[in-house]
């Protein structure tokens, strides 16, 4: 089964908000074999929203709209529905009881702008909204139908997978299996590793592809497969994911689609050690990369961001004649930032980052992007010096893989 | 002058990636009155692309593609682009010769794959891609220009800037002149401020409008005008936007489109006050949020991610006894975690966070979604428990938030 995804919202149009719920729900209908046609993004516009409703409709047999669905002059979904799918607005009752325990959950009472989110399509089928305000909307169509679900990720997330899925589902059955298998390779540039590939992609019966999906120091493969016969497909897939583990063996890190951050996780667990972290350029967001996994806690004693020198000196020992003879931004203060980490917490490794992330503070011999990393472990300290490009956000967020590929590599 | 932008990748349709090109197009190009009607997402898939172009181009007078420009088997872009546009592929010296420039530059040799991005369509007008392999086309047809860049967000940005859209600038020029004024609040519903706003709204003219942008625990006010006569249009916005501010006064926290952490950094700065963090459950997540900031280091001291017990007694001096009485996820062990931050760090003041964000840990008593918040400042300590719902991601992100807004309402 296809879909459209159709986000409306001024506010994502002019890049003030990022769309995530699109990529939220392709990943979770795909594993049942549904896929995402397209998406689009489209205005508070009712000639933009239903132009794109009436194409989505004429080429797929399901449509979820996200946004525009609160309770301000500004969202103006509910109306274009109605016309596309004629009727007027009706008071629903019980979505009325429902706004007003979600906002008595939240310690505010319903005034009248929030009342109007009782207001519904006559043409819609009502699904509350247990986490919010806005009732989401199921409409039917030709045998097609449209599901408008509110813009905030929480809700529609909370909501797609509890109710809206699941309806669905039964609805409308799939005969197609799917199957997908990524595996994560480091150290090799997309181009060398398609060279390398080339034998092993010739190879592929039709019903298989695969697809590089390169991010910062790492490369994604994703071998993807569908037929209507699942069991042929599973021992296909089996077969053609032992070929590429076998082909990529020596730059494999991970058998699945794992974070780099939850990979150095498992390394870790697997040997029984902890570890630590001293950030200066990356401020915490290493550390932040650690915990974002569950289970984190197993491995990860805690952190220090030195951003001051005098943090440095004080929390993790940095000699200040050392920083007074290198800099702060040295492999010398990265490495006695690692060990003094391990030192502080008692973790068994650690790593350290200290660089200048822009766009201010470089110099001649440090321009921005320079970033020092060093990992302390049992089998003892490794550093490097990276030369970064772009924003200051890209430069954290690539020392930062960087330096998570580092202890994965010291391990 | 309005544009289409669409992004081109299978990885995108099963949310393996999030698009951030159109946003960052986007942001670029509101400034200077132009406009992004609408964003879609289509797979690497001939007849998806081609459909997409032709309708953008009857609709657009400049279209950008993103993505499905690599060199592997996968990205068909190119050929798509040559059906569409008329023409084979030409071998170009010049690309070739820039793409063993920037691959020696990432110390990797050219190969017969990297190669092939130097086979670019006859129609089309090429732009060098300094920071990447894949060229820059440009093509022209009945007075519009399709511009296909690549989908690498550094690549694209980077070059979208330097190259791109001055050429569309000089090419098209808008006869609409438009402004933008974002202000925030805090600390009141969006429909309750929708509802003390509501006579604001009715006095707006026409070539104004109010736009309500909610985040997790605040809320951006955004007014958008547009007029063919610019001086006119700011003198207008320049009152509108006062009479918003007076109308928003008791809940405006900042006047212009900041981060929260932006916030807290401009107010410390003010009033020549360090700062430092001990997190737990959010693990590094303030500290990153507000190092993500250009010129935090004028106020951050430093912090200290406190994960193990250990690590909250060694390093932040909590008696473990206090500990064992109360728990670490409790007022006390928070409050005494940013007290000890400011001694051990030296900051004026400090933001400490003990919570459990799951998805195991939770008990009846503190369940998965308490936590504890506290601020020392040099007025005092304040505190909080947060109780909070979805995944662990939001639980950080959404503690975060609470952490910084709290920060500011210290000072």
């Amino acid at each position: 089964m296809r879909i459209t995804v159709i986000c409306i919202g001024d506010e994502l149009l002019i890049g003030q908000v990022t769309d995530t719920n699109s990529g939220f729900l392709a990943r979770t209908i795909v594993p049942e074999g549904w896929e995402v046609e397209r998406t689009e993004v489209v205005a508070d516009d009712a000639e933009a929203i239903t132009d794109a409703i009436e194409r989505a409709l004429s080429r797929t047999d399901v449509v979820i709209t996200t946004g525009g669905l609160g309770p301000t002059a500004d969202d103006i979904t509910k109306p274009t529905l109605c016309k596309i799918f004629g009727g007027g607005l009706r008071h629903d009752p019980a979505v009325e009881a429902n706004v007003r325990e979600v906002m008595s959950r939240r310690g505010r009472e319903m005034n009248e702008l929030t009342r109007l989110q009782s207001m519904v399509p006559e043409s819609a089928t009502i699904i509350q909204n247990r986490v919010g305000t806005a009732p989401i909307l199921m409409f039917e169509r030709d045998g097609k139908t449209l599901v408008a679900m509110p813009g905030v990720p929480f809700e529609t997330q909370e909501m797609f997978v509890a109710e809206v899925f699941p309806r669905l589902l039964s609805r409308y059955s799939s005969g197609i299996s799917v199957a997908h298998s990524t595996m994560i390779v480091a150290g090799i540039s997309e181009s060398m590793l398609a060279e390398h590939l080339a034998e092993f992609e010739n190879s592929l019966p039709e019903s298989l592809h695969l697809a590089y999906l390169p991010k910062p120091g790492i490369i994604r493969l994703r071998l993807d497969g569908h037929s209507t016969d699942a069991n042929a497909l599973n021992a296909f897939m089996a077969d053609y994911v032992e070929r590429l583990r076998e082909a990529t063996a020596q730059w494999r890190i991970a058998d699945n689609d794992l974070p780099t951050a939850a990979i150095l996780i498992e390394r870790l667990r697997e040997r029984g050690l902890t570890m630590a972290t001293a950030e200066s350029c990356t401020g915490g967001n290493i550390a932040h990369e650690i915990t974002l996994i569950a289970g984190a806690s197993d491995v990860m004693a805690g952190g220090i961001v030195a951003y001051s020198n005098s943090v440095k000196s004080g929390l993790l020992g940095v000699d200040p004649d050392l920083i007074a003879a290198f800099g702060a931004v040295s492999i010398p203060a990265a490495e006695a930032m690692a060990s003094g980490a391990c030192l502080a917490t008692g973790a068994d490794i650690a790593i350290a980052t200290s660089g200048i992330a822009g766009p201010g503070g470089g110099t001649p011999d440090k321009p921005v992007g320079t970033v020092c990393v060093a990992v302390a472990s049992p089998s003892g300290l490794i550093s490097t010096t990276l030369h970064l490009h772009g924003t200051r956000q890209r430069i954290i967020e690539r020392a930062t893989s960087e330096a998570l590929l580092m202890a994965i590599s010291a391990l």
